[in-house]
């Protein structure tokens, strides 16, 4: 898409979440991922922008695709890439969360990737080291890159964001995927839809900037992009928690229900899917679906973003 | 054993299995093998033949030794390594085998390394994706590495594998180390020998090229390399379980058994050994072993298949 | 510091304890580590002297911070480096530590970095292997670099160990850091004190070189450095096991104690911090605590070790 070389640089220290992103920023970092694109299918997919950089990824929360996705963006950039595994870390001392983000941050790591189960725990330790913090996801709050890669992956099949109508369909309360894709897409100029059961929406969904649907056959129609969630019932503390089955039948994507939006909307997932659940393994393999294009955008859309924190660094 | 570097090219994408190889494409592989031998011995162990490559240690099965020889191997030569722990990845929240693989294969990588519990798990997953895939051992099929590398530390120390004549004693039934290395021996012209309890030996043992003996006195008569296996526990689901004593009794390699084979046989093992189970202590560690020797030859046998593998690629 | 680069060599082939290092190798490797706390304050923080050559971290103990440091000094040198994850090894399967030492021996490697949770078996594994071993460890024994990290942070904040008065407090009987850094002390003529109940001072504390006291109030008097212990209630084993209120009360460091000591005396701790047991928060982040520094100076340190051994290898 983009021919010349991005020379962007993101004027923050830190990328905790989209709120707060402006239009140009979202688009700069899109145009740098472009690059990546290019250069992850190639065979030597190697720049050395990060050379003498140390990347730590402190994951409190497993996840196989978010981590190799940093890690390998990392790896690519030419920076020392350490993951550090927390079940096997001093948390199991009694060391608090701020006591391991200061040990750290003696170190001098250059970027922190972090993933934590709390929402606002990333913030909170951005405030108490002197690198760039990079959220991989807290609690139910925010997952910054997953929604650019998503922005990424909607605007090279669409060629635009502006104006598109995108759904996003199932678990939205527990969702940072859904919270920081809202936010984007808001900020982008789309239109936003959020459809469920109540359940499983947000109490002040409208004030999110969306439009409630309850039901999948009003919701999807005339929509271009359709984006389901993860039904997560690890995250489902105290509420209902609906049967598969029950689920499936009212709100998972099958190919009858994918009809009732635009013949060429397109089917988006951030995975790891649960078949039979909240989407059809037809539909999530058919010729609609983004699916595995959205993995190959995170891994250029983390180069993009941990690029241009890099060029912000003093000296760098 | 060469001094002109090798040019060798695997011409496959895949090394899924023995069966298949010529035996130009074995002593191809072993003769490069032998440059990474001399690298490995020196202060700076390193080539950049895979500079900005992506390699990807899958195992679904934990493997100390064969991992880490992996790993050593691609990151000698330059690649960007990252091992995959499964037991923490999104297997656990449900994905499927070929999701996680098809994942993974987004994300562009140039060569997978692979184990798996399930025979044919490895080729299956070979059809999925876009990159080499490397057969670290799938179920009770094959282990090729593992029988390149044996082969490598027989030439060396032999001066050749033709018309050797090799017993491999021990558990076959439930090895795909066996396997390989019975396949190979056979297309390397080796005579090979099976030595073994009934219950450990397979049904169709002849039908494999062997000659099959279930007596360690008869079996190894004139033999001239001793390949014990490692008694599998883990995977005689239903059948008759020896007990270790009995098994030593019968079929543990100590020095009186060793002096049935010729005065210079020597002595292998994959790895990890069950001391005092299938091979004594003093045969072990004694000067008819090669067992040490093994382990070096399996990082560059590793490296030569990265290496011939790599060369393989378009554009390289 | 020193502002010539260092040409300082380790003329031994393994860092096994401070005890043997003469005054001169300890001020040796200080001084090469004052260039590294340089190097790792810049964005680049990268040298290539240990390019090509292997470095494995074989940790039987778990330990986020000793295994990270160790790993990013790796790295920033240029090293090959791979972790072991002991837990998922071969261990499992029944093989000894000497046959998993003598099995990542024939990989070659150059360093290995081990701890154990067994006094020795650093030493023990060191006569079987044909690379430098690093002791990050073991059992109640030694951890070398810890102490020399110590003394680094000493050194740079009162610029000299010699004739400073030292007070190791808590529990001496169980830490591998108490003696290490008692041996230091000594050897750099330092005045040590060990505070600590009975049961946790070893019988013959005084002839480790070490005034003994039992009371928090009378053993800080004048002293310029106060180095907190972590309770390592693991360890005990069949030992009595204080409270934590009742330990916290009559040897926990807080501020009322801390006055004990002269007005510009120094706290330090090796983390993780029991807060609250040995250590009270308002010490802990106090403007008197160097806790941070030292796990900075961790990674310096470390990385002069891994250098110094390195130029000490044939054809380095």
């Amino acid at each position: 898409m983009t021919t010349t070389p991005s020379s962007f640089v993101l004027n923050r220290r830190h990328l905790l979440g989209i709120d707060g992103l402006s239009a140009s920023e979202i688009t700069g970092l899109l145009d740098l991922a472009e690059e990546f694109v290019t250069l992850n299918r190639q065979v030597e997919k190697k720049r050395t922008s990060l050379r003498g950089r140390t990347q730590i990824n402190l994951f409190f929360e497993n996840s196989t695709r978010t981590q190799s996705s940093f890690e390998l963006a990392g790896k690519r950039l030419g920076a020392d890439v350490m993951n550090m595994s927390v079940a096997q870390s001093s948390i199991k001392k009694g060391e608090t969360l701020i006591d391991t983000a200061l040990t750290l941050n003696a170190m001098h790591p250059d970027i922190l990737i972090m993933r934590h189960a709390a929402s606002g725990a990333v913030e909170l330790l951005s405030k108490k080291v002197d690198c760039s913090v990079v959220n991989a996801g807290d609690g139910t709050h925010e997952h910054p890159t997953q929604a650019l890669l998503d922005a990424l992956t909607i605007r090279r099949n669409k060629g635009r964001i502006e104006r598109l109508t995108v759904a996003i369909c199932g678990d939205i309360l527990h969702s940072r995927v859904a919270r920081s894709n809202i936010i984007l897409l808001n900020q982008m100029q789309a239109r936003v839809r959020a459809i469920g059961p109540s359940t499983l929406l947000p109490a002040c969904a409208e004030r999110l900037g969306v439009e409630v649907y309850r039901d999948m056959k009003e919701g999807l129609k005339d929509v271009d992009i359709v984006m389901m969630l993860r039904l997560q019932r690890e995250r489902m503390n105290g509420s209902f928690v609906p049967s598969v089955q029950e689920y499936f039948h009212f709100f998972g994507l099958d190919e009858a229900k994918l009809r009732y939006a635009k013949p060429d909307a397109l089917v988006m997932h951030p995975g790891p899917m649960n078949r039979g659940v909240e989407i059809a393994t037809s539909v999530a393999d058919g010729a609609q679906s983004l699916i595995r294009e959205q993995v190959e955008m995170g891994v250029a859309v983390r180069m993009a973003v941990l690029e241009a924190l890099a060029r912000n660094l003093p000296n760098a």
